[in-house]
């Protein structure tokens, strides 16, 4: 009996829909997870302010074939203080990072808190968390895991916005600027499939792209190792192009993925 | 199928000998794996040092009605450099924590991999390592770690010294001084049973033995909580009386568990 987790923090949109129906075509039991995890929010105003539809996801679970799913409260997740941290060196360090203090160490630590719970055989991740993704990897491999972590692609507006739940908060006229982060994104790609193997010029061409907006304020875009999520300064081989930009008072990441050969 | 594991650095002894006889008491399938894992050392010498005798292990092994011993190389325990690392804070603080840095982010992720890897259903820790026990009691809950962590009464010589496979490496004389350790700890324990509650008298009545015996170096002598391990000042509950004493290059650790009621 294959079992598959699909974690999640709820407020469930058709990029969880992608990877419960990848979940359900590769296993004989889905779970979702559904958990808005304190540990990984830097500011607790973001915790709080987190959407929580509960009945409105357990609808979305019903619909995607989902056969259980797993919504415990922070006291069951967290009945006693925790002491016990899964920390990811070198792949937490750069881009979330360095912005979000704390963050893939409260990621990692109830990630691996589900997987002892649920004792899946596969976990499924959206590319588009791609930081979250390679520190989950590196965890899953270096803690000897018995979980196969299967990612799935970022799904996207028509006009190219990745999906994320935090889309719901910007307004009107942020949310049709919004999609200049991929544009960014897409033009730093286009450089490197152009040959460019510079990160400095594929940087600058996002970044130009992104500073036209003015509704928008860049935390960062990087070059990075698609596997140990590092910087580069040459590219090459998979790489990662990815960014994260405010909209307003709201935070919103993206990436795209890109093989630049030698 | 009750599988059993017991987590060895090997040159086995009867203290591994009783865990081993415990587990075989308990489960279907006892595992016994036998790793000197290096990222828990704090100083490279002690582990280039530490006693390897793989051969007398497995005979041993075999003697006590292990089913399967795990012995893997280094490079197939850290085939990659390893990034990811379990920390359990406030338990791993104090007593060895403070004198070892790095040593118990060393014990909690090595024993995680191979909780991972064996999948057992108990495991088995020796008392004498009363700190290493609290740790990986506290991990497993705190991780939901689905192992039972049985813990084993130290075993001693005649003379009251806590085996350890350390204690081959003291000369003839440091041999025959080293149960102070043991009469020490037994010291300040009838203190408290007679109903003394300050810890620093409790101390005071171990260390004054330990001062006496002229081979011997005190790392430390303290009166802990049982779970968290944190110093006492006022005696209650369940206590543990700890120590680290030197003789000559030879650390020694022992400790002895006490109830002190109100």
């Amino acid at each position: 009996m294959r079992v598959a987790l699909v974690p999640t923090m709820g407020a469930l949109h058709a990029g969880h829909g992608a990877l419960i129906d990848q979940a359900r075509q590769d296993a004989d039991r889905v779970v979702v997870s559904i958990f808005v995890n304190p540990i990984q929010f830097d500011r607790a105003e973001d915790f709080e302010r987190y959407a929580r539809v509960l009945d409105q996801d357990l609808e979305f679970c019903e619909k995607h074939g989902a056969d259980m799913v797993f919504a415990p409260g922070v006291e069951e997740m967290y009945p006693a203080p925790q002491k016990t941290y899964v920390d990811v060196d070198e792949v937490s360090q750069h881009l979330c990072g360095a912005f979000r203090p704390g963050h893939f160490r409260g990621v990692a630590t109830v990630v691996m808190k589900l997987f002892q719970i649920v004792q899946a055989d596969t976990a499924y991740f959206g590319e588009k968390d791609a930081q979250q993704l390679a520190v989950i990897r590196r965890m899953t491999a270096d803690l000897n895991v018995p979980v196969r972590i299967v990612p799935v692609a970022t799904v996207r507006e028509p006009d190219g916005l990745a999906l994320s739940s935090r889309n719901q908060r910007l307004t009107a006229e942020q949310r049709r600027a919004a999609p200049v982060i991929y544009r960014a994104l897409e033009a730093s790609r286009r450089l490197i499939e152009g040959s460019c193997r510079d990160a400095a010029k594929v940087r600058e061409a996002g970044l130009s792209i992104l500073r036209e907006e003015p509704q928008s304020r860049v935390e960062y875009l990087e070059v990075v190792d698609e596997v140990d999520m590092q910087p580069l300064a040459r590219i090459a081989g998979r790489v990662c192009i990815a960014a994260a930009v405010w909209m307003g008072e709201t935070r919103l990441i993206d990436n795209v993925l890109c093989e630049a050969g030698e």
